[in-house]
């Protein structure tokens, strides 16, 4: 589907990112194996510097209690409170050298993060909603699931469906307007392509 | 819409996945100023650690062949040689630390990579494509357009329509198999949940 632009003449987001939002309310309801492998089939696909694909994955079900509080406890104490509610916890993970020659690569992170967007961009589709959390013990992640040297735990992801019994967030989603960041021909001076934006609101955060 | 499971019992990833490629052959076409404008608040809408909003872009369309000139300059000749086609270049850039503080920000590189991803989603939508490059000197781009201190370039991305009159590429698109980045319970140990995944080929990169 190739979106066309709307009666005022802008373009609106795609209904997916304009969707995608990052409750604390998680149902019980366990998440679907095979939805699951869509997400990380999701995030195999994601582009990457030199096709390096630096990214892993450390997945934890709460139908495995151990494994899943081996990461839960990991969590800073203000994300176990609720991340404990999520039913599947997911550990990313950025390879920091280039396999063919050790070289430090200056863009695994980068391409982590967009490989977890893809993750998340597939989960929305599925009616799967994603919450990251950066605070969270590395060395006990480390520790605990024998990361080898040179892998490093960036994010933790909670997965699974929204709590419908709970209200969804009536606040703002904030975010910085398009000129503060968007620039052309020199630093500081808004694009014109951001001109055209107009004042939205959003009631997700 | 939500995905349904195909008849084999596996979920097909999101059709702008899929469809998603990085192409080297952009048409002379330029690119609408509000289809632009939605790239960006694609990006906009990222979730980002605290929410801090790591992002900066540098845009540069043909239109403007000054500051086209400035980033196509900055790229490495082998890219230069495709990427003077592209009728956009958007430099990316990260926010090193966090506004409130100045702590560094660990997850900086990561919201970007996401953000870029968001924005590459919106291109995927709009029948745009992007290409994203590592090569370029990131020097360059700072004295060009001033770029303060504490923020860095990351990438480059070319941004345009495909030129139809090429050919796609028919080489496979190579990605690891999930097993070798999926793990559960220990460092290794392919999770259950890419037992499901097939045997897929790509004809794209």
């Amino acid at each position: 589907m190739i979106l066309r632009k709307n009666e005022t003449g802008s373009i609106p987001v795609h209904e997916l990112i304009q969707r995608r939002w990052s409750p604390r309310d998680f149902s019980p309801l366990g998440v679907e194996r095979e939805k699951l492998s869509a997400l990380f089939q999701a995030a195999q696909s994601t582009p990457s510097s030199f096709n390096e694909q630096p990214w892993a994955y450390i997945v934890a079900a709460k139908e495995n209690p151990t494994d899943f509080e081996r990461i839960l406890n990991a969590l800073a104490p203000r994300n176990q409170e609720w991340a404990q509610h999520a039913p599947v916890l997911i550990v990313s993970l950025a390879k920091q050298n280039f396999e063919v020659d050790g070289r430090t690569n200056h863009h695994a992170l980068y391409d982590l993060g967009a490989a977890s967007a893809h993750l998340t961009f597939q989960a929305t589709a599925l009616g799967l909603h994603v919450h990251q959390m950066g605070g969270f013990s590395r060395e006990k992640i480390k520790e605990e699931f024998s990361v080898p040297q040179g892998f490093e735990p960036i994010a933790v992801l909670a997965v699974g469906y929204f709590d419908e019994t709970k209200s969804q967030p009536t606040a703002i989603r904030k975010r910085k307007p398009l000129k503060d960041f968007v620039f052309e021909s020199h630093w500081g001076v808004s694009s014109p392509s951001v001109i055209i934006e107009k004042q939205k609101k959003f009631n997700l955060n």
